[in-house]
């Protein structure tokens, strides 16, 4: 997929004939528009709204309580879990879809700091820090801060670059997520994660902006923790349940020395239906649990990781992966050419091993009524301060003539200067 | 409601003629048999499906991110908060519907050990303990165990009749299920919350089986916190998302000391969408929430509290706790005569002012079994650990009648010794 040739709507459109890929698109309900924000709320596959209808009228309507066992909604959390630990290069029985990424994260981090106080062989550690990246997703330093607080951590920040400076003897987690969420920056996993473990650290990956979609190899990088959204680009739908994932080994230490996850509800119990009044964790993954799951949403997020596995037969994310690069690429040359002289400059590093689906650019006015107005004619991106306009390319369903009708609207909307319109400068009360 | 004198099924049916509260029942998709187990999973309520095909369909397929704003999604967890609210005689604003039982009462128990450590003029507490029942739900133990572990509190266990004398100086927090989740016993939650508060200590009400099921008086009791589940008597579905409250006092303190909750989510923050990187809690309720909330699961809620709340031009709680109270009534009064001799034990306490909208039998053999086999009739109730067999009555669908039916199929269940057949016997993997 050479994009560096295409200098009209017509060789874009040629690009799509001879997509492989092309037939995954008619897996989802595609509104009018185009929509470049998968990265933040994935599309609805087709498939979706006939399975949630099943659960909600037949499982819970009809059948009731009884869906637990014979629609086998207690085994979700895992099934769906190994389907999404396929995408990150899990195994089976390492991955939960639970809850949100903010209380995952909660969960797998208090416990990588709990391994942290000692090693194995019981001897007391002095390691105290987490380290991250300032411009790391708040909800992940929020969190981490809230554990540093608790536990007498101390949460260290520091731009991209310094991270592999600060990895000594005081650092118990180097936690970071994959690809940023304003930049679009991608981490090398596999590099990080060597440096941190020749420091003695261990690495937690929140994977919320590459599960789905790029090829991630949490096994085989060395990863110790991870995280992720399930709404993104699994398309699970708005709030879907997100997941984790621990090491085997990792998970092997917590079983042996019997480690809680701070949020111990009744089913991540060893036996839940004893209902004893004394907590013993789950093996395994299992005791990441905590209440009740949610059937519907659990079966919306099943729905929308089948369409990003449906990709197996084509190569799946590395093929996507090619896709998705080539997207983005020609719409970096495009608003380059096309856009030139409006004052954006590219914030997303140009090199392929550095970024991931999403290309921001920074135009130091307007920045958010320019989103505005292309949203006005159907081409959804978003805002991010301070003056980032973002466009996510998810290879499953968007087009190279999506890209380049896109960057048409958008060289419009510069060029008309039609964004100073005072109804594009209110700001919602979501961004 | 005098069920004393039904003495035949035309007895029950006239009661049902007569019942002002009938209409109510048509707000239900109601399947073939007879469900007494509202108390695990309430019924689907018949505006549920297409609310949540719209959501599907509309807000998210068509919509997308935008149903943030356009559809206020945002707006939903305070939102079903305020109409929960009104049933549990909390106030505008104190209430949030997010997440589920057990991580709500991570993060109210969380802040009500941090409030205890000093008084409102910093004077520092020596109160360390937890005080709660030794058969309240596990998983509200669980999470107890767990915060006491992490914070250096004592969780105290004592049986019902122990409690009051466990109320003194050492006490922080005494957390409560107001409705026993086995036995069906109802906490007189005035005199609870006035016995702690004159030996100082707090108290957290658990409503899993008491909001929606019965009048609750949050604010008039004095009571200082409280959680409770969607997916019982409010009908949420499944996993719906779950509540949390706080006393209008805790809430102004912890605005007044910055106080955070653990789990601190970027949609908890003061101004989520400036993406800073420290954390700084909203005010009041809204640091409650933590990741991004699922807007399938709200809506699927919010119809379900809306069932409650149509029973207020018909005398609203007081009116349906009447009802509930009469079909159990009728329920104990026709085990006792139509069942005798079968070795079944009452276990809820007799007297209306003991009991809340369930009753449990016990039977030491064969209590699963009977289950089982009632459930094979269509009588679908539940069991629980040791030999209870458990039997809920929500009065906003069930008919006098109803009960009638059930006790003659538990009649013949017991008679014929169907029970003993052997595909009774064998245990799912939810109970």
């Amino acid at each position: 997929m050479n994009t560096m040739n295409v200098t009209s709507r017509d060789d874009a459109l040629a690009l799509d004939a001879a997509d492989a890929l092309a037939p995954l698109r008619d897996q989802f309900e595609l509104p009018a528009g185009i929509y470049l924000d998968g990265n933040s709320l994935g599309q609805l596959p087709r498939r979706t709204a006939a399975r949630v209808a099943q659960v909600v009228s037949q499982e819970w309507g009809v059948d009731l309580i009884q869906s637990w066992n014979k629609a086998g909604w207690i085994g979700l959390p895992a099934q769906v879990g190994d389907k999404i630990g396929r995408l990150i290069g899990a195994g089976a029985g390492q991955v939960l879809a639970a809850d949100s990424t903010s209380i995952n994260l909660y969960k797998v981090l208090a416990v990588a700091l709990q391994l942290a106080l000692r090693d194995e062989a019981g001897v007391p550690s002095s390691r105290r820090r987490i380290v991250s990246e300032r411009d790391n997703f708040p909800t992940d330093l929020y969190i981490a801060e809230s554990l540093a607080r608790q536990h007498g951590f101390e949460l260290v920040l520091a731009d991209v670059d310094e991270l592999a400076g600060l990895l000594d003897e005081r650092v118990a987690v180097l936690m970071l997520t994959q690809v940023n969420y304003r930049t679009g920056r991608l981490h090398d996993m596999r590099s990080l994660n060597a440096q941190a473990h020749a420091a003695g650290a261990r690495v937690l990956w929140d994977l919320a902006h590459s599960a789905g979609a790029l090829p991630v190899d949490l096994l085989g990088s060395g990863a110790d923790f991870a995280v992720g959204c399930g709404y993104k680009y699994l398309n699970g739908g708005p709030g879907a349940p997100a997941f984790l994932w621990l090491h085997p080994q990792h998970l092997q230490r917590l079983d042996d020395e019997a480690v809680w996850q701070p949020l111990s509800g009744w089913l991540g119990h060893a036996a839940p239906f004893a209902f004893t009044p004394d907590y013993q964790p789950a093996r395994g993954i299992g005791r990441f649990i905590c209440g009740t799951p949610s059937p519907l949403a659990l079966a919306a997020l099943d729905c929308g990781v089948d369409t990003v596995l449906a990709a197996d037969a084509l190569g799946g994310l590395a093929a996507l992966r090619r896709k998705s690069l080539a997207l983005a690429d020609l719409f970096i040359d495009r608003v380059e050419s096309r856009c030139a002289g409006h004052g954006l400059s590219l914030v997303t590093p140009r090199e392929h091993a550095l970024r991931g689906s999403q290309v921001s650019l920074r135009r130091d006015e307007g920045g958010y009524a320019i989103v505005q107005a292309l949203i006005a004619r159907g081409i959804v991106g978003d805002y991010r301060e301070p003056g980032i306009l973002r466009f996510g390319f998810t290879p499953l369903m968007l087009r190279f003539v999506d890209v380049w009708d896109a960057v048409e609207q958008l060289g419009e909307v510069l060029d008309s200067g039609q964004w100073r319109d005072e109804r594009f400068q209110r700001r919602a009360a979501v961004t």
